[in-house]
């Protein structure tokens, strides 16, 4: 494999995932850390060189950038045991993947990042506006997980793969966004099985 | 492969997909429609039997289920042309359906749905206030793809694949969604590209 550069903030759950891909996977990451606070990811630079949609996480391969934090785990993962041999599974396996984005991200880790990063004081009237729906669709996504974690230990098939990295990342700092863990045990649990994993490392380090 | 069975909205983009890579595919689906309108995807049933997060589509294969447009797309291309065989590219292609779903869907597809399905004086507060917000991301996402296209036939590689079909179904008829496709020629000109493929077929049967 070329060589891998993570640009990151290395707070974001999103990069967090990668950085646990590739640590289950004992592959070595450099890492490039930019203050998304300050804007450093709209720059021209880094607009015309990293992502032109101004995000990170970005995994550099060689010369070549792969934005999405769930591609760029899927392009680590691509062929291990972490991405599932049988067809339904992968599948199934990128359903919870689009789930995340779709209906966890932008619920539960744009709370963790309004209360605990901006603070409540610093919301604009629109933030406030969305926050009573976005705790709602918060609430709605991990019942869902719940429900489907209860007699079961990972999201696909009996073993740790993508699916649980990808929701893990913000699952487990939720917290941080007033949401009660403690409402979910079926998670919980999970949430102990996937720290438990040999390759496990946490998100600061 | 496993009878396959679309539960779906026919006028959803996010459908129209499904439909759109299985005809490319040359397979055959089974179609069961439902009134997202009247709440047919939220009755107990649904959520019990099909999908969890009350959503279409759901594509059902056997007597299992794969919510999540894209996922389901991937199910039925897995291993086809339509996935392209390099590591990188693959990724590549994933980064672009996540694209779609966080960037694209949200505000391109709902815009559409908001004017063309519910009507503006339909409208509660709270999508008032958030329609401009829309309407810049919206074009945010466009303006993206059509710097991607320039001097480039599809979204990976030099052939057609799930990216383009992805990101076709919502592009196409995003005008319904007040958005002028006039000022992105390179959209315009794939547009095209994607319909003159010899199995394409149109979201309208």
């Amino acid at each position: 494999m070329s060589s891998l550069i993570l640009h990151e903030y290395s707070q974001s759950g999103n990069c967090y995932k990668i950085r646990l891909t590739a640590a289950l996977l004992g592959l070595t990451l450099e890492r490039r850390e930019y203050d998304i606070m300050s804007g450093a990811t709209r720059t021209p630079e880094f607009l015309a060189e990293v992502n032109p949609n101004g995000r990170i996480p970005v995994l550099q391969v060689g010369d070549r950038f792969i934005p999405e934090s769930n591609a760029a785990c899927f392009y680590l993962a691509d062929g291990s045991a972490l991405v599932p041999e049988d067809r339904f599974d992968r599948a199934d396996m990128l359903r919870w993947m689009f789930f995340e984005q779709y209906n966890h991200e932008p619920n539960v880790a744009t709370l963790r990042f309004w209360l605990a990063f901006v603070g409540l004081e610093g919301l604009d009237e629109q933030q406030r506006t969305l926050l009573p729906g976005k705790r709602e669709a918060g609430v709605a996504a991990l019942r869902l997980m719940d429900k489907h974690l209860a007699g079961r230990d990972f999201f696909v098939g009996d073993r740790l793969g993508l699916a649980d990295v990808a929701l893990y990342a913000y699952t487990h700092v939720a917290g941080q966004g007033g949401f009660d863990l403690g409402r979910y045990p079926a998670i919980e649990r999970w949430l102990e099985l996937v720290a438990a994993d040999p390759g496990y490392i946490p998100m600061a380090e």
